[in-house]
């Protein structure tokens, strides 16, 4: 491969819109490169988004999850930042628009990420909950405490129970993980902490519109979510997908209905796309990308991760949306970068599947390794050293296992500040 | 005193508005009594007020100084939690209108502390950011943020420091600790984490009416405090007042002025005063109490803490606005509350000062015991083992002790997310 023009005076400018893991580690192996780096974010921090549910189910403070860029990169000389939302690509001049002005770019790289996806459904765009960034885990933690406090203002029991009623749809990761720290508020919280509410009242319901949970693991351990979740006491609906949601009532595939004041919709994400790019770049919401992470159709912009739709013979339905992929695109992209110099040829990226986990409640965990699989306690000991290390800064590690020991020996989930109002019109 | 008519059954319902360090300590000290007790409080969670600034700076927290009112009373069996925004007592009727509804009583005590007092600066009151609330210093910590990046935008050095003043009014321990913060700021992370800012730029003022700082507390604590907060680059400013703040420039009293994107307003507190009641109840903004803490004009409605204005021959202008008192009056009235079963005269209140504290930095804070005054980095582990030792809950102090010792060894600051942007128009 021909590596683009590259002099050594003026430097190089590397943009890089994302700050995710893919974004992350790219701007990490540049670190001593002659590239002058900015990374654009609309926020001012990483989010370390596998424990967003547990920011949003009381059992983690947001300042945990999140690590300040300007933090993480303090000692990287050739790094910026620049807090702002990017409204549009302009390929042609090569510069970015966004809510703080022009930045131009001798590289870009679109780590966007993924936003939920609600397949056009406006009305539970509008009533559902997300759970997909900081803000929205601290709204949805004020939103579930603020029903369960406005069940405590009647005794009719038909009018506690839709603001105890809480529909978790999408049996992914997300949906599992927040059903069964749902579940586990109700087992070990409720009862002490509203004695005016009866506790069998909540009821916390998972809903798939596939046969199984977990889709993205062995049926091992979709199966054995189920019974963890089960035990639990989540009622997990198969087959089932939203048709409606109005913020009180949820109708069915199949015409059943649930009176829930409570959606949080975990059922699909979709590329988060930058206006700007021409009309090859982009397809089925994701960027169209070749195996070196170039976007189609454009000269010297790349994508890496959940927004990149790279397909392989591989993978014909492209890589799927998870953060292994966009770190090690980010890590492959980086070294690429790193041959221009020396206009050495390209290498094309290759997966290496180091299996996938996800957790159910205090003490249990599915774990796929890519040739065998487990579940059970010991899974759980696996998934919570993984986070640990895995989580940015040496501070956020020191609270993190202190509050997980903590919630293990205690069952309490003790951060439930109502800080954010509901937004949403009810 | 003749105490009020008291039956054994139905129970008599003891209403408490505000959850502040006075009504926690009343509500404790009635766990075995014959009263309903409701808490009614706007949040669901008690604010250790100390430390706001510490939220603020981006040091702590916010659930770390923040703990649910149903955890703090999970095992009283008396107890009941209400969150309601109370709009009105209705003496007559023996009820509180409140936004979720009307709350019979036969015991009142309001201990609904105090708000920020603009002295009719409504130009000050829309652009200034008061510090008495958690949701107040998750502002106060984003808008700080936010006018650092905003900084980083221009490379005009008269427009970056309009965005890097920080004017701090009121020389309590409020205004004199979030200056020690800020300055901190600037000195360890700004150099760090904004390379492309020039740290001189940054100036943190700190402006007090009157002629010395911490006018509670002894001449000698004021004088050390000015000499800590100068050694740490904080630009002291005596005997001068804000006259006006438009969001962009303060004007002085002297006729000075000041470009400054943030001004943090502590200069005044005043009672916060639910209507309702007859004239005579209320004077000076706050409450009218006997030395019972009697509201004046009532019958069974009580106030205790930075509501309640006592005056007496000791305090001739009444106790000062302070943690201590509050819980103090709580625990008098609640000892008398306890005597009406039996008919038992009731016993005035009487204060004991226990001393007073402010920090100032990493490692200096002022100590005023009753007979004597001491500073330094002796005052400062008084101060932080005293601070640790008043946190609600187990956990809180755990994360608070980590936090800090980070702080201490790291000189960072890492809880720097912008989760919510600033409201106020600029």
């Amino acid at each position: 491969m021909k590596a683009s023009n590259n002099s050594d005076q003026p430097k190089q400018k590397l943009v890089v819109v994302g700050g995710g893991f893919g974004g992350i580690e790219l701007i990490k192996r540049l670190r001593n490169s002659d590239f002058e780096i900015t990374l654009v974010d609309k926020h001012n921090y990483h989010t370390f988004q596998p424990l967003l549910y547990q920011v949003a189910s009381g059992g983690l403070s947001a300042d945990s999850i999140g690590y300040p860029f300007r933090l993480i990169f303090r000692n990287q000389k050739n790094f910026r930042f620049r807090m702002a939302e990017v409204q549009k690509v302009d390929s042609s001049k090569k510069q970015l628009e966004t809510s703080t002005g022009i930045i131009p770019y001798d590289h870009l790289v679109l780590a966007t990420g993924s936003t939920s996806n609600y397949f056009g459904n406006t009305e539970v765009e509008r009533y559902g909950r997300p759970l997909k960034s900081i803000p929205e885990a601290l709204n949805l933690r004020s939103e579930i405490l603020q029903e369960l406090e406005k069940a405590t203002l009647t005794a009719k029991h038909s009018d506690q129970k839709q603001h105890m009623t809480f529909v978790i749809v999408g049996g992914g990761p997300t949906g599992v993980e927040t059903a069964g720290a749902l579940a586990e508020f109700k087992k070990f919280v409720l009862p002490h902490d509203y004695p005016e509410l009866d506790p069998k009242l909540m009821r916390v319901y998972l809903v798939e519109a596939g046969p199984r949970l977990l889709n993205g693991m062995s049926e091992k351990s979709g199966n054995n979510a189920v019974k963890y979740l089960q035990n639990l006491g989540v009622e997990v609906l198969l087959n089932v997908a939203v048709l409606k949601y109005d913020g009180h009532k949820v109708v069915f595939s199949d015409q059943s209905e649930l009176e829930s004041t409570t959606l949080v919709w975990s059922a699909g994400v979709k590329g988060f796309i930058v206006s700007g790019l021409p009309e090859e770049s982009v397809k089925g919401n994701r960027y169209v990308v070749d195996e070196f992470n170039r976007v189609a159709g454009t000269d010297a912009i790349y994508s890496i991760g959940d927004s990149a739709g790279m397909v392989t013979t591989e993978k014909p339905r492209g890589f799927p949306m998870v953060a292994p992929v966009a770190v090690q695109q980010g890590t492959n992209l980086a070294k690429n970068l790193l041959r221009l110099k020396d206009e050495k040829a390209w290498k094309p990226f290759q997966y290496k599947d180091k299996g996938s986990m996800a957790t159910v409640g205090r003490n249990k965990a599915v774990v796929d390794m890519p040739n065998f699989s487990f579940g059970g306690f010991f899974a759980w000991l696996v998934w919570m050293f993984l986070h640990l290390m895995l989580l940015a800064g040496f501070r956020n590690r020191v609270i993190v296992f202190v509050d997980w020991m903590w919630s293990y020996l205690t069952y309490e989930r003790a951060l439930r500040l109502i800080v954010r109002r509901a937004e949403t019109p009810k």
